[in-house]
């Protein structure tokens, strides 16, 4: 059925922006910029931080010594200068005033910006996030509720299949590994490409595709897609730690105890009636 | 503990992009635009389409004759002039040679871009998504695993919590109508709404939260905010739909099943061990 157009409004468009090598600016050194930092800094850019050296978080100072990929300014924003060869900026002063000009003169250069606290001069907004390698989650609320994007973010931190983020970060070595064997762009043997990378990943488990390592990487290819088929991971050399058996015993203790309860419930009453009864 | 620096890395900056009434330009009409132009009305921006009628997927269709926010041309892309007042350009198209050049004009002109299947012509990656009213989830896998992005993305959904958009919508409506009444940004004001905010989004399920209306946001506030306290939903007179009941059907069967299992087979073996023995 095709979504109701009405329904389709009220959003953002939630995207995973790519600033590998890119230069970002971050005005302001505080809480909120020590957070902004290190999302940047994940994201593999390079950082330009400027703020007096008086009003740094301790988690500020911490990036600042330890990473080769900010450079520092013990200054307050200077002006149009600082912004040269810039490809995003971010601001988190107390300054309303210059944090509304920095913003102007970014949209007057096309400078993506956020500016925190004053969502009109937004580009785009931050959301309550999760992350375990290469697996990234954001919940947004729109803005409606900071404090329920948390709650809602620790359930389902509770509900990621344990090993999600080794099992992405080894799927995508077999996916590289797959292209340099079979190369080339779209067409028949980029979907039968495709195609058994969703067999492999919908029938081994999250706790399989952790363990693959370079060797039985080659192994699948070799028995895999060579001959059009998914080997489990024992044809490929590979043991999975007891999971069948950590498995029950998650499961286990909820079906046990009522069970035992109930058989013992069921002696007692049986033997207190048989042994009662008049012979 | 400050985070190791060296595992900053790797990832992308998931970002919330504001478009409402911006204008997004998407060529091509097929499969993967349709979804890219469901996304985009999502974000309330209004949308130039331009693909050959022929190749146009039936959604795209559907939300062409539906939608009053795009703008419809029937033919290929005809260069910079398509370009004009563009805030964002999305791609579909099976042409690589004219995706590069359109996403070479978008990086002459600073306008965003995303080209579908060629990350190095993507400013940003669309990941798997998950909404509920002004509730989005993202979940990428930085491009390693779509596959597995969808897996996680269905378990996810399994445990968002009941009513988590409901309570979303209802929440932003109370934050709006505290800070009509307590107005101003930051400051001890701003420190004391939040606080609130927080204190009644900790205290209240989200079914409850859900269950807000005008007259009881009104109540919360006469009776909260002004008082300096969390009323509970009987307070401000709401009633929950039986939801302790509720809760104890769904855990019931679980324990009920094993203890009855438990307790017949503990009567037959009491059974037939009394009633066999020797007398």
């Amino acid at each position: 059925m095709p979504p109701d157009i009405s329904s389709l409004s009220g959003g953002s468009l939630i995207v995973a922006w790519q600033l590998k090598d890119k230069n970002v600016l971050i005005v302001g050194g505080g809480d909120v910029a020590s957070g902004r930092i290190e999302s940047i800094l994940v994201a593999d850019a390079h950082i330009t931080l400027i703020a007096p050296r008086a009003g740094l978080h301790p988690l500020t100072k911490h990036f600042i010594d330890n990473s080769d990929r900010i450079t520092y300014h013990d200054r307050v924003f200077a002006g149009p200068q600082d912004l040269a060869d810039i490809d995003m900026v971010l601001t988190a002063i107390d300054d309303v005033e210059v944090s509304r000009q920095i913003c102007a003169l970014c949209r007057e250069r096309k400078i993506p910006v956020n500016v925190a606290d004053i969502p009109p001069s937004c580009d785009f907004y931050f959301g309550s996030q999760i992350r375990s390698g290469p697996l990234q989650i954001m919940i947004s609320t729109n803005g409606r509720s900071p404090k329920l994007a948390n709650i809602i973010r620790k359930r389902i931190e509770t509900c990621i299949p344990d090993h999600a983020g080794e099992a992405i970060e080894k799927v995508g070595e077999l996916r590289e590994k797959l292209k340099e064997r079979a190369p080339g762009v779209g067409g028949d043997l980029g979907k039968r490409r495709m195609r058994w990378m969703i067999d492999v990943c919908s029938s081994w488990s999250m706790e399989e595709l952790a363990l693959l390592d370079d060797k039985m990487i080659a192994r699948l290819l070799d028995e895999g897609w060579e001959k059009n088929q998914v080997p489990r991971l024992e044809d490929v050399g590979g043991h999975t730690k007891k999971a069948s058996a950590n498995a029950t015993s998650v499961r286990s203790p909820s079906l046990l105890l009522p069970t035992a309860v109930g058989f013992v419930a069921g002696v007692l009453c049986s033997a207190a009636f048989l042994l009662t009864r008049p012979r």
